[in-house]
């Protein structure tokens, strides 16, 4: 779907700051031991290391982690389009998990499919990495809406 | 949508026993604070305090943390109506965020709507409590599957 | 979740009489043979009965129907709750087919869940009547927009 | 996400008349006025024309009538993997509308990005076309499920 982001320009150029800021501010993000990787125009990439605090009953990552992180590369991915002093929530995600939790680490990118004012729509995958081969496990699309309010700006 | 349930019978007796034992292998849980509270056939409800380390950048409880609470709750409630030896896993779920991640602590509810054999459909429902009382704040629709796998057992 | 909607009032006392003109403009419900049953704040029912032109492979009622009813029926349940010269958009929806399309008549009831300026939360039914008997065949939650548009009035 | 369709190789070599044969049983398909165009392996696309029974109130294809071709299109695309002798069925879709349904005419592409024995999940794209210019509206993932049932062959 790559044609939907050809006029995808930066309204702040000083996006990727701001992202990767506003990724520092979420203890939930430490608490899973994600990272942000790459931060450009409409697309942003996460990842998350297998651990032993993370999984679910059978030994694998937990849907809800990498839920998580598919959500978050998500919403990061419309923060990259959004004007300065605004914020993005999440309105509503779907994630098909396809396969399960099994690998090194874990990616996440999100990019961004319809750029709206108030609305952006956008589509993440999921990838389990191992021995540096990806895997697609998981895929969302995901609603962020864009706000303009004093306590919510990233 | 209490009419559906009117048949659901567990094929399990020991549903609660082993729904319990399940939650304690799930390192996620603890990481999250997660507590299982009620364990019915059918309707499973989860607890998780407010706590600095599963917030996002405004402060709120983060919407990851909020939808594993209530995959999980949906995810045992489809648990408590399998026959022993099974396992679940989540195909799918999607989640509407409502409300901001704000109160004291979490709960998650999850009913089993329609119990298949192989594939059960589940609503959840998330509720910030703030002083004992409930404000729901997000709602989700979740597929599970039943597994007969040797390696996937709850 | 009914406790959510003690606090809906309709904020255009005339909602019931724009609700069916709306339905009325709409060919594509005159194409499945939809009618529009009960109307009230917050909450509305749509029936279809069981017709040969809307079938699919195997006989029973086409999934796209079903889907098509229950979206209305959510769409024109947010449209009871909106202000008068304001129009309603679906932003997305979710549906989970839990039984074939098979009896006399479909039954589609969609309910606000949260009545937000701009976005409403809703839920919605689908059941297969059969000689009176209700059963629930589909479950959908959707995401409407409420839109001040001078081409987009209901 | 081509790279999940490197392996897809369709069990059943009359893959293409049988899907063909399939939607000329599906009545609501000709009652929307849709043709099923291409059909390769776990890709199928469909076309549908912008016509005055198929509309909302304000004068757009109805979503209802934009998800059912796009809901289709993955579901062909899942048929054309299946073995012979087995039937497909929708287990759930979610859509997201990112522009009304204005154009010549609306293609529906489905495309299976994970072809399981049982579920297969599926993307979808709806364009509308205008002058033979295609641009994105809708979007959807769909789970669908391969049931061997004498009722319900493809």
């Amino acid at each position: 779907m790559a044609a939907a982001l050809d006029d995808v320009l930066p309204k702040d150029p000083d996006f990727e700051v701001r992202a990767r800021a506003s990724f520092a501010r979420q203890s939930m993000m430490a608490t899973l031991g994600m990272s942000l990787e790459t931060v450009v125009p409409g697309v942003v990439e996460m990842a998350m290391p297998y651990a032993p605090h993370i999984l679910q009953q059978h030994g694998f990552v937990h849907a809800g982690a990498l839920s998580a992180l598919v959500d978050n590369a998500c919403g990061f991915a419309a923060m990259t389009l959004m004007p300065k002093g605004s914020g993005v929530l999440t309105v509503e995600f779907k994630v098909n998990m396809m396969s399960p939790g099994k690998g090194d680490r874990f990616i996440g990118i999100g990019r961004v499919v319809r750029p709206g004012r108030t609305i952006m729509v956008t589509l993440g995958e999921c990838f389990a990495e191992t021995r540096g081969e990806r895997k697609l496990i998981a895929m969302m699309t995901a609603t962020m809406m864009v706000v303009d309010s004093p306590g919510i700006v990233d």
